[in-house]
């Protein structure tokens, strides 16, 4: 049986989950692959360091160079995490001619053209699919499966610690701050959250479908983003009653070569796949102008899901018998896209109004509303005090620069005691 | 821009969608795949029938010769479905050095094996993802993404014209033959049904996902199968009391080398993503050892998305530089696995009973289960009159084997009018 030599940089949770899975499932590998992967050396930065996974010691090491200079090592998988020395150390390795397989969704969203220039001229393979989706295969989804269509819409619940802090919230009534600390304990979340919780990690993956899906270069400060420490539990059950669930979604469509990228909380209707994909559970929906609406729903995290997408990257790369794929570039020879500004955007919207209780202000804020193209498809409203009044709109699909005036000239009303929340609703049409 | 020639044998429903996605995305397909992909034939059975597709008559022909003997089609397109001449036509071709694709379920249940080895002998390519699920990516999924996995669960809800019918009489309380009509006018059943209804579709699909996933030739005589013409509506209204969906499921699981295939009507918790799927949708549960849980959702047919599964097979054989891929064989080396008899299988089951209103029949009914070690969940009683009462028992999980034997003992008892249904409980444990 012949042994293909590979090496980790880093062993966290994922490396170690590539480990035990390239050993509990050594003998179905070898029937997928024809041969034997055997991790020949492990990058790490303390070779003393206690680990949940027995590893002989000395495959460990702390030096970069170990790794380059060997030329037994077909493949080089990085699983370091953040931008350096991951990307420079997969550079490195590409110009040693080694196959690359990585995880990392910062260095592919922000840096990922260089990294496919270099593996095309070095004629190495460069495979990334756990950088998205965790154990989903929607890089494959989109570069190979899709092959037939123009992608007209990608819809992706793809950061599970928001999706989990949101389920929570719906299910159990918790508020945003119970539900967080409820996820840290749990693990989902991180002492630091805010990369989850504001939409970063999610604008990643977002940024990385959509460069895939609709061939060109994204720019991660195009893409608007929004987090969920601003929903309360009110706003849940208002969703609720709406028949809506509130999920932060990813949201990338080409409209006729001008792209929509955005990264918020948003209604959905109840009935949609996406609102019943809850706990810490990923899920992207697509819609190509030929398959029509599909969606892939799984595990987003964790060590064996996203070591799963590791190990088959690193299988397809010695499956294949081309020296170069095309499949693994970014289609960066499209022309670039125009990105739609913000206030083009269409959708549904929620707003939530605390207001005094007098006569005429609903009317008053339905004819700003109205005045900015903007109907209405229900109100609702919950006297708390006379100076405390809850006023909830739900409008017809409009575009987001009608509604920004119209909060402005809200504002200024003098009955309006302040702006609660705005929340965008999907109806998918 | 280099042209590749293919053509197509069968020119129904699928085949003009393949034509008009070559025709509309054109210039994503050769963003694609680096090149053009011009049909120069077509087999047909009568040139001059009307086709809702404007397609000039010279590339029509009656004759597989014509096809075979060209030397400038490289791929070869099955879309005629059937046995014969399908196969034989499809074995030429690969005899003459073509690649083919199909999308022919029936022969590569019956009669997969022997193409895999043709193919193989010719070092020619061979793809057949439209063959399941229709634009679900399901085949890529199984032989390429999950590569990293041992494949322990496939739950399908892989046939339309059933899940639309069961959409139906769940949402609108329809009966059974009132549904079937209504999708027999909207065209998503035949006009002779047997073939959807009584599951043989489904278990054509189940016995290519179960062969491709554990590694194994599937006799199609394994497979237990039942379909969905005994549903009443009455059993949809106790399952819905019960917190369940009635779905068709195609069920694979490899439990230690031992396989369990089945297809049959099945209550499902409403939480699990398989219980919203609905209409004419389908979508595949996988449990792999690594990945966990995965769902894919998408149209199972249709002229369109199966066209995009069939041109995204076009499209990775152009891609591919090999002149033969491991990938498109059933890993038929593998040992053939055992299929476990009915009698093992093990499920909850739902019993729903026509009794006389007599003293200590439900005592008598609970000790018979409770003699073979079935224990109750949760039994429902409704009285029409003293000789017509309704019960309704839902049990824990249990062996089919000892169902059977507690419904024979059952059926043998005084105040027993009938057995009225039995659907098996599936909880995802």
């Amino acid at each position: 049986m012949q042994k293909v030599k590979i090496a980790l940089l880093g062993f966290g949770n994922v490396g170690q989950g590539v480990w035990q899975i390239l050993n509990t499932n050594k003998k179905q590998i070898i029937l997928n692959c024809g041969r034997e992967i055997e991790i020949s050396k492990i990058l790490v930065r303390d070779i003393e360091k206690p680990r949940n996974v027995d590893v002989p010691k000395d495959i460990l090491t702390t030096d970069i160079e170990d790794i380059l200079a060997d030329d037994q090592i077909a493949v080089v998988v990085e699983l370091m995490g953040g931008l350096n020395p991951s990307m420079q150390y997969m550079l490195k390795a590409m110009r040693c001619k080694k196959h690359v397989v990585t995880a990392n969704k910062l260095v592919l969203a922000t840096q990922g053209e260089e990294l496919f220039k270099t593996a095309e001229e070095e004629g190495v393979l460069f495979y990334y699919e756990a950088s998205v989706g965790g154990g989903i295969p929607i890089i494959r989804e989109i570069n190979e499966s899709l092959t037939a269509n123009k992608i007209e819409q990608l819809v992706g619940i793809i950061n599970g610690t928001t999706n989990y802090i949101l389920t929570k919230m719906t299910m159990e009534g918790m508020d945003f701050n119970e539900a967080l600390r409820g996820a840290q304990e749990k693990g989902f979340a991180e002492a630091d959250p805010t990369s989850d919780i504001e939409g970063y990690d999610a604008a990643y993956k977002l940024a990385i479908m959509a460069s895939l899906s609709f061939g060109t270069k994204i720019d991660m400060n195009c893409i608007y983003r929004e987090g969920i420490s601003n929903i309360k539990a009110v706003d849940i059950e208002y969703a609720d009653s709406f028949g809506y669930a509130i999920k932060l979604l990813a949201i990338g469509k080409d409209i006729n070569n001008r792209l929509e990228l955005r990264v918020h909380p948003t209604m959905i209707p109840k009935t949609h796949p996406l609102a019943n994909v809850n706990d810490s559970f990923n899920a992207i929906f697509i819609k190509g102008n030929a398959v029509g609406d599909l969606m892939l729903y799984g595990r987003g995290a964790g060590s064996l899901p996203t070591g799963s997408a590791v190990v088959g990257d690193i299988i397809s790369i010695l499956r294949s018998n081309t020296d170069l794929s095309e499949l693994t570039n970014m289609k960066n020879s499209m022309a670039p896209k125009k990105i739609q500004a913000s206030e083009e955007n269409v959708s549904g919207y929620y707003i939530r109004l605390n207001v005094k209780d007098r006569h005429g202000i609903l009317g008053e804020i339905a004819s700003v509303l109205g005045r900015h193209n903007t109907s209405i498809l229900t109100v609702t409203q919950k006297v708390k005090s006379e100076d405390n009044v809850s006023l909830v709109f739900i409008t017809h699909s409009t575009l987001e620069g009608n509604i920004m005036k119209s909060l402005k000239a809200i504002n200024d009303l003098d009955n309006v005691n302040s702006i609660e929340n705005i929340i965008r609703i999907e109806n998918f049409s």
